[in-house]
């Protein structure tokens, strides 16, 4: 970056750092409104340690949904972090695949609260399971179009946001088939603990599958670069 | 930027870097706080699948609402990106002109809940669609400020900042018409969706009728930057 | 800056940039939260327009308070990015003084909630005028302590940090008379929109009080740079 | 910094600067919200200053509690702020040791509220300790592995930070053991106000107590200075 001099904005063009400062902060503030979806104690609930103690206990499944709810949005920041770690620019298309990404991330607390109070009503669980998956899938998308279009800063590797998002994609299959199952078994949502792991086959796994599309990326990167520099 | 010394802050000056952090917080948080205003199902609607599904369908006009906050405040923070990287550094008009636009941002959960808890309110609808109206209306006085006096970065088109206030001005019309419309029309507010088409043609007009305030545009500029220099 | 070798971090010393970032965050949450203390309307209020107008009507207290604390905060921030902007490394004094400062940042809302619902409860005003007058006191001590012991950038004229002072004691006298005050008139609380007339001349009127304090302050300047150096 | 080029982004490397704006993003949300938690007054409670001082001094535990939560984060963002000013890169282990930090810290207003409402119930009292041992808990491990792992910036001291971790741990014990004395002792809380005295004598008795590992750590960091210039 430091050969060449800096090309004057255009449209389509979108400094990558401050889209992934707006993304920070709506993924901090959605992840530390989680804990306000918890039901606090009141009156008698608050008489005795026993007391206190009965009713935590009998919302376990908030806290459940509360730690499960952070480690998604905390997952989709981590990722997100490293993608604008290695994005120069974003075009026009990464930047407004952002805007379904954000709203469904700020809209998670919703179904989080209500799977936190009732996780016995498979509504309830079949709603936090697509909207993870909604959230996972325009991940992918998002990862998609980085991986076409973005300008990467100079000696990153492009493959891996390629594998990033077949990691994004087998999470999302991982919440869309349990949005499906929780209507027929119960407790299916402790799958949703091993998301880590399908991340981690799935980004192998889209190696193996998609090699033929290695070859025409380093070309447009390099138009791309070529574009930019006049 | 590289090729003179950096002038000494003055008074009247402002780093355009940190109003765009502060209007990024301001906006994320609004943007995030949108959730906390749809309700949250209780006692009974969590009983059973199907209640809790007539709890949801019962509250789609929340839902919408969000959708609809959330594409406003997206659209204004995406505008506003892209003229905070476009502007090096800020004057005193167009740093308070921020204050306003602001104010509005932070008070839209406000109109919106009202909007989602009773569409067929006329006051609610005409209330949300005032507030975008003045929201808009601010982006729109903001930008005539930076357009006219804030100092841009090198190689910027300055028409291009003329051109986003006119979309602005559009849309701003778009909302102020139909919050008047809402007391005559139902489901006016379906108009709103479309409001980014305002903004695509406002610009293409504003670029045809204003073409004599091109002239001076550039002669202020070059002044301004012969300022800082000294 | 650009013409010695960057000190390396020492205890006492804080980057101000990140201190101006957290500082921008906290503020942009209380200025974003405020807007959550305005009560819904629910139920019959919803009912038709001319309920929800009487409603609204009957909340007008709610606005005012909602409008008074964001402009509050606002210049918080506007004067708080203007002294970071002429400061490049904090001390541990003036870094621990943004504690309280953040503290009651943080704390207005409730105030604002309380003298929102009941403005004509005259321990309502008072709180609120107490809290104002405490967070612009704060603020004064941070900007003495700033003006007295941290490093500022090259060409920062360092009077106009000990004018910003006064400018803070002269609000948080305007704040701490009428927290007296609300007790025997009603309505005093006018006069707090005109806090930025207070903030100008308290500000020209401390350059002529205490010119005298001028003269150590660039010898201890010196010595700070001289200490850094070493 | 400036005399070596700038390494290409690894895998298993974080850019420290990110980091660091989300958990003050965090941070500062969690340490906003805290003022949600204390109870409005309404209906008789404003309907006289006397009615309203009355509430207030009912409600007194809840403002300590808020002080004290307030600069429990407080201290948490302070020394995660002088960390973060001294490491160049995090490695993976001190990146993902930042989730459960930021989780309690996200949720440390639950238990604040639930104390703040009922000081006197033993298992609030214990519960508010718990979290905050939990909290810095997490704090001294991610230090400990910032301390082996981190590249730190040039110039940087490595023996502060294994100090600041000892400081950690200190404070951790302070509110484990009182989080046992809660159910023997009545106002031991007043203890948790002098953490900072017990974080600045634990920091100096971990210098003398560890002085063997400090021998080991100049060599890995230049083992890890050497792996990234390659």
């Amino acid at each position: 970056m430091t050969d060449r001099v800096p090309p004057s904005p255009r449209d389509e063009d979108f400094s990558a750092h401050r889209m992934g400062a707006f993304a920070d902060a709506v993924l901090a503030i959605a992840i530390t409104l989680l804990v306000i979806e918890i039901k606090r104690p009141e009156g008698e609930d608050l008489a005795s340690p026993h007391a206190l103690a009965e009713f935590l206990w009998h919302e376990k499944a908030s806290f459940v949904a509360f730690v499960l709810a952070f480690f998604l949005l905390w997952s989709v920041w981590r990722r997100h972090h490293t993608l604008i770690d290695e994005v120069d620019r974003l075009d026009r298309a990464t930047a407004a695949s952002h805007a379904p990404l954000l709203l469904l991330a700020a809209f998670l607390p919703f179904p989080t609260a209500i799977f936190g109070h009732a996780p016995d009503n498979k509504l309830a669980a079949c709603l936090f399971a697509a909207t993870a998956a909604a959230l996972f899938g325009c991940e992918a998308v998002m990862k998609e179009f980085a991986w076409r279009r973005a300008i990467l800063k100079p000696g990153v590797d492009r493959s891996k946001i390629r594998m990033s998002a077949g990691a994004s994609v087998s999470v999302t299959v991982v919440f869309a088939v349990t949005a499906g199952l929780v209507w027929v078994t119960p407790w299916i949502w402790f799958i949703w603990f091993f998301a880590p792991l399908a991340a981690y086959f799935g980004g192998k796994l889209s190696e193996r599958i998609r090699p033929d599309v290695i070859d025409r990326a380093p070309e447009r990167q390099a138009e791309q670069m070529a574009q930019t520099r006049t």
